[in-house]
């Protein structure tokens, strides 16, 4: 037991307070966790999309204060009752989506969408209580998709911590907590693309550039990366794309212009854009007779997906994925291994790296679209 | 070998001279098989909605005279040179699609949709020399999807023949040569429903009540017919339909209704309607995580396959298929094994029978949507 437990921890947390406006860093209570909770020390987190999405809150639910962050590696600092898996000292990553391992979904092979802790953008609170367990003078600061690790400590529901390799390092294998994952498995679990097949990537951003690693790993002889900004090209050749598109250099669509170059289409494509057309045309681009593509990118709530039901008859298959269809809890741990074993590489994500103090250099580093992966260091 | 082998064979036909006019039997010449060809003493044939369809042409490029009919089956009576597989007295089911086992689609083990001899409904031409082996008095007959079974005898590629058991009853099997094994196929080969598992199926024709067979032999627990005549529930229960879902009973969507009396949608769904509107029901009706939806129906050319992309990120998985997915030549004698073993039931499909001279009768019966399948007897 450490001397903390039971006890409110007051540390330092990286607090969003309006939409779009620079984190501060200041001191909050961390409340002690309650049943099937755990309390992290966090270590290492990095900055992924989707924080900033939700911290400009454009077309979203903006709840504020809030403490963003859902990619991160850290320590367990102490369990409430009823957690029986994890124990101070255990070296976990905490996600944004959990495993109760007992709903449909957690008992299905097939799906990581688990009923009781699926991720929720909108909820700012803990499910045991609906409360915060952080707060300055009593004043409550919201939570992030149950992970909020842009804090020194942070109170994370069991379910959504996966316990990893004591040895793999926090601060490379912090980036799986999410899009390198997502890319990854939307690859490797979902399109699984046969030894020596071609594949297309559409978007070559951190989850693209994952997928494509996932293809290299899988053997694809030909990848394909498709991006409407072709400064995403040079870099990508070190995830294995071997081929470029930018939709911008043609006049037809994309996806005539893949199956030109393929003998009739790809054998496999991964979505990873959140563009609607783009998702239409990485769909249109595989070959008939069995091709599938796999959208990953989060699309704008009124998109719709269109397409001739020809495309389908022709026995293609169209398929989602959602975190790379990995179920937190019981396949993180082996992705984790697949890093240690150098099958995976996970060092050319990480482009920067910044003290928590400077936190809001990450944002702009993302803002200026400039690398992949900024890892924020919390000591 | 056959008296009649090298010779023209003058024997009696049904040709179609104009849309939608009744089909007249008369005498026709068919020339000997070319290389690579077939010629088949056809003893019995069924009738299927395509011969229907393209026979009222409505929409479709019209081709008169024409000798219809693609569901049947026979004994080869003489072979083309360089074939090699089959040989007169062989007993064979003719069928729409081929299967060169040369091509890129017939070396995939996904696909059956092969490059030279997949089905070409504007095609009334053999395609060695883009001539009829049909003629009358030297008036070329068009053939129809390269099998024209409405002919005592008739001329197909070699590729689109698939030999079978000879013990097994032509009258019984022949309607395997389409739809039944569409429906069918679509159920065992892609949506592949677990043991236990519950299906819907959309559209209680003879391809939907195929499918719901493939659902029974698979195992499924709860087979949903959902259809907008509910005149089909009744004769649907004896394909293993459990229960009914008319879309026409509700004001709400049916894949809203079907949603809330499988608690949150099925595991497998095929449409086999040809309506965009059931397509996309169909797929929106599968639970989120691991449900399967399998397109069968022709859809209309201007059709359109609309849905919010969230539906796909929630880990459904979108299909289509083509003869349900078996290769002809390859796969269809084990189909006809099935029949044998009396895993699969045919007999139930056949509600009429009639003899060739009273071919058009099978046309009144369908255009009532009288019954399955009505078997022309040739002799
Ligand atoms: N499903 C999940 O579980 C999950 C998890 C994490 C991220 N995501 C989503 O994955 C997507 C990618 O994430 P990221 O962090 O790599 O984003 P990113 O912004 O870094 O990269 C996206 C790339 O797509 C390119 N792009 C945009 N529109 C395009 C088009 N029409 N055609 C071709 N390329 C286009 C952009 O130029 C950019 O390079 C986002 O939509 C994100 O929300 C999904
Ligand atoms: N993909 C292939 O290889 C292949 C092969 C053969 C047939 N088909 C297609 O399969 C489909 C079915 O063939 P069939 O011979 O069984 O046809 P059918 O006309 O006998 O049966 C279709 C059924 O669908 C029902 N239906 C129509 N619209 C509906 C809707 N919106 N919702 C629910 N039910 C609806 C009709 O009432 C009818 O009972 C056709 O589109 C046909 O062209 C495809
Ligand atoms: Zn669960
Ligand atoms: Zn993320
Ligand atoms: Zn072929
Ligand atoms: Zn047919």
């Amino acid at each position: 037991m450490s001397s903390t437990a039971s006890q409110v921890i007051r540390c330092k947390a990286a607090v969003a307070w309006e939409s779009g406006k620079p984190l501060v860093i200041q001191e909050v209570e961390v409340a002690p966790p309650q049943a099937s909770e755990v309390r992290l020390k966090i270590l290492f987190t990095s900055l992924c999309h989707t924080d900033v999405y939700f911290w400009e809150a454009k077309g979203q639910n903006p709840l504020f204060p809030r403490i963003y962050g859902h990619e991160a590696g850290g320590i367990v600092e102490s369990v409430g009752e009823c957690v029986t898996e994890l124990k101070p000292g255990d070296h976990v990553l905490p996600v944004f989506t959990g495993e109760c391992m007992d709903c449909a979904h957690c008992k299905s092979e097939e799906s990581n969408m688990c009923d009781l802790l699926r991720v929720n953008t909108d909820r700012g609170v803990m499910l045991n209580d609906e409360k915060t367990r952080f707060s300055i003078n009593g004043k409550p600061i919201y939570h992030f998709v149950g992970t909020s690790t842009f804090s020194e400590y942070t109170v994370v529901h069991a379910g959504c911590v996966a316990k990893i390799n004591p040895l793999a390092s926090l601060d490379k294998v912090c980036v799986l907590s999410c899009g390198i994952s997502t890319g990854l498995g939307a690859t490797l679990n979902v399109a699984k693309p046969p030894k020596g097949s071609t594949v297309a990537v559409f978007g070559l951003g951190a989850v693209g550039l994952a997928a494509a690693e996932g293809a290299r790993i899988a053997g694809a002889s030909r990848i394909i990366g498709v991006d409407i900004n072709s400064n995403r090209f040079e870099g990508a050749k070190k995830f294995g794309v071997t081929e470029f598109v930018n939709p911008k250099d043609y006049k037809k669509p994309v996806q005539e212009v893949i199956a030109e170059i393929t003998d009739g289409g790809v054998d496999r494509s991964i979505e990873c854009t959140g563009n609607v057309d783009a998702m239409i045309s990485a769909f249109e681009c595989v070959h008939d007779g069995w091709g599938v593509a796999v959208l990953v990118g989060v699309p704008h709530k009124d998109a719709v997906f269109k397409t001739h039901p020809i495309n389908l008859l022709n026995e293609r298959t169209l398929k989602g994925t959602f975190f790379g269809n990995y179920k937190p809890r019981s396949d993180l741990p082996s992705v984790v291994e697949k890093y240690m074993s150098k099958e995976l590489e996970l060092e050319k994500f990480i482009t920067h790296s910044v003290p928590f103090s400077e936190i809001n250099k990450a944002f702009e580093y993302m803002l200026k679209g400039e690398g992949l992966r900024c890892i924020i260091r919390m000591e």
